[in-house]
């Protein structure tokens, strides 16, 4: 949703008066998430003013990146801070809760209710990226001796602050997970059936430990609402929702991208906030290894400086192909990497995969060899035409079978295939492929 | 899930012997989702079989890809494909019977019932990757008089084969669309209320010739469960589900991945199964371009032989340098293709950013340049070091705005700024590279 500069002027004199009922009246109309848009186009004082005013601000807030939502209620009253930190969903909460200054968080801690306190010192020991750290506490779980009236009675009794009421838990007194009633079913079934009689038992469960990854794959390959989260004792301790799922899948897709040409992941940074430095870091490490390959090269080059000076037009032909070697390697890299990322293929169809990349890489390479032997005839004779065809051949074909093996080798070596950026399989090409290029050369020529 | 092999065995065997009371008993206790897993593990005539024979085949086949459906359906009695293909959800019973052979579409169009007849027209005629393309018409639409109970009532009797029936539709007798209510606050409310008086009215809606991923997009950001899709008159005319927004982000992904290197974009192309012709297809497009560029790099080092023949060493640090100024310009690209993609830098951005990136390649360039100019010292002497640090600096530098600038270039000539692929950015700066190096190196040497 576009909102009109009319309308924020509308709201900017609003705030500047202190009409907060105008205020309310348009939010009336207004999804929370676009009130969240239309709150990011303010000036972070009038930000402050709103959410001091606004009875469902903590709702809105949610909507804003972490980083917004810190601004804010830094410079927020301290009981607005309180209260609003005490409306928040479990997650969003310990979120913003971690990333306050400490000194705020001291300040305000005591001030919390207790159950606050308890689930922020609950939610708070995970580590980053797992199951725990990400599940949020606001489910419903229900007692097996219910009927299905009673259980949607005291649906209605706590259905406010909580993520989802469609997926009900089914819990015994020590809070072990006996089974997950979806509330389509309950509506569906006689209302004096016991909930055991709806519920599924073939329970598809993540551990609180989980890799949030893992947890985001399994959300999306069953289509479920909500995952519940459980310990080791099989006690439901939280639920990751689809939301959180398409979340996380963005954010390891930006991961892999970003891998994917050496930067240094880090999914949450944005590169119009991030400091200078910390840029600057993520991108300097590889860079500095790339020089390695790259020396590589100059080794090769250096050694074979007898029959460059004696065919100066071999120099010529160094860069295309030397470059074509490199582009067909990151493409097999990539499409390796992504296959893999998307469960396409796996580690065993790894024999099979390079059969056929073999041919593909002959069919690119005998193309370019055709190619780059014609401009050959034209700029050196048929002897530099046979050099640089053969060479083309032997280099495109590497490139793919390096491209295609290296994210393989990784992920046997329990390392990231994501790893496996266009940036070190280029180099890597280019080292072999200066070889190669100059091998056949002074063999030929 | 994992399956033991010992249960696969037994289902296997169950197959032979047509068992299928001891296979429906096996299945009742393990999610959909699963059994299709379990599918894939047989062969295809064992899975015809076991699709003949289970009641709910249908909803287990939607787990499969297309491919896995399609090969099934080819193989199925006439009589098992119609039953199975009328209880599939409308968009999954679409997109198998839209890629069903001709000859099979035509045997069994006419004893599909009416109703799918016409289903399968409405949503086979709009273009691919549109939310035409992917809605489903499984969504439960109620008139405005009811009151909750009678919405509820009517709720029970519709709700079998829904996608989804935790938002209400609530349309006019044109089946314009009025508003949405949630289950949740259905059954919050009071029973006699009228539905009109807890539906929103504030609605954010798809249209049915918007792009998907646009689609995606809105059910990510509003975290909804379910977008309803209007026609030009503001009509009803479907739902896309939380789940197909998660695979449409995940295809995505995939697209803007593959172009980072370089390949042309198929999204659904699997490199275990796509024909090898066709895997040659959308790679020789982009290596036969990115000739071009390494040309420009030949025609650089030949227009400087003189230059190189009289100062030898300038060949071994010539791939360190060049390599570099690719490597940080595909560093840069990737950051900003993705920033884009995810919607956290926009078009108006582009000068700040810049002026960030001015500074990040200053200092990435500044890095090198030191180590660089060492080894140049130790290889050469002074003025070598000193060709060497002031190369590498101008060509960090060019390389990181070359890479930022391109998808934004590409962007404002409304193309994809995905195509900015490491390749090609390295392609663009090795030809920089080269000229900024030997100009360089012929004014101080």
């Amino acid at each position: 949703m576009q909102f009109s500069l009319e309308l924020i002027s509308k709201i900017e004199k609003a705030i500047q008066n202190h009409q907060f009922d105008v205020i309310e009246q348009h939010f009336d109309q207004i999804n929370d998430a676009d009130i969240a848009k239309l709150l990011s186009d303010l000036s972070l004082s009038e930000q402050v003013t709103l959410v001091e005013h606004l009875p469902n601000a903590a709702y809105i807030l949610e909507f804003l990146s972490l980083d917004q939502q810190l601004k804010i209620a830094e410079h927020l009253p301290k009981q607005n801070l309180i209260q609003v930190l005490s409306q928040m969903h479990s997650d969003d909460q310990t979120d913003l809760f971690k990333y306050l200054p400490y000194s705020l968080q001291q300040s305000i801690y005591t001030e919390l209710s207790p159950e606050i306190q308890q689930q922020i010192q609950h939610l708070a020991k995970y580590p980053e990226e797992s199951a725990g750290a990400i599940m949020s506490s606001d489910y419903v779980a229900v007692s097996p001796e219910l009927n299905i009236t009673q259980a949607i009675e005291q649906i209605r009794k706590i259905a406010k602050n909580r993520e989802t009421v469609y997926l009900i838990y089914v819990v015994d007194p020590d809070h072990k997970l006996l089974g997950v009633a979806s509330l389509r079913e309950m509506i569906l079934a006689d209302p004096n059936q016991n909930i055991t009689d709806v519920m599924r038992t073939d329970l598809i469960m993540g551990d609180v430990n989980e890799d949030q990854e893992s947890i985001a794959e399994k959300l999306h390959y069953y289509d479920f609402i909500a995952l519940p989260i459980v310990d080791q004792q099989q006690r439901l301790v939280g639920i990751v929702t689809y939301d959180d799922a398409m979340d996380i899948a963005t954010e390891e897709a930006t991961e892999d991208f970003l891998k994917s040409s050496a930067v240094t992941s880090s999914p949450k940074m944005s590169i119009k906030t991030a400091p200078i430095h910390y840029l600057y870091k993520k991108r300097v490490f590889w860079l500095v290894i790339l020089v390695f390959g790259s020396l590589l090269s100059g080794f090769g080059i250096a050694h074979f400086e007898d029959i460059i000076a004696k065919n100066i037009v071999l120099v010529f032909f160094l860069p295309l192909l030397v470059g074509s070697g490199g582009n067909a390697g990151s493409q097999s890299a990539t499409l390796m990497v992504r296959a893999l990322a998307t469960g396409d293929v796996h580690l065993k169809d790894w024999l099979y995969l390079i059969g056929r990349e073999s041919l593909v890489g002959l069919c690119l390479g005998g193309t370019m060899a055709i190619a780059v032997s014609i401009l050959g005839y034209f700029r050196g004779d048929a002897m530099v035409a046979l050099v640089l065809a053969l060479s083309m051949m032997g280099i495109v074909l590497m490139g793919c079978l390096i491209g295609m093996s290296l994210p393989f080798i990784l992920n046997r070596l329990k390392l990231d295939p994501a790893s496996a950026s266009a940036p070190l399989v280029t180099s890597i090409c280019d080292a072999t492929g200066v070889i190669v290029y100059l091998c056949i050369a002074s063999i030929i020529l």
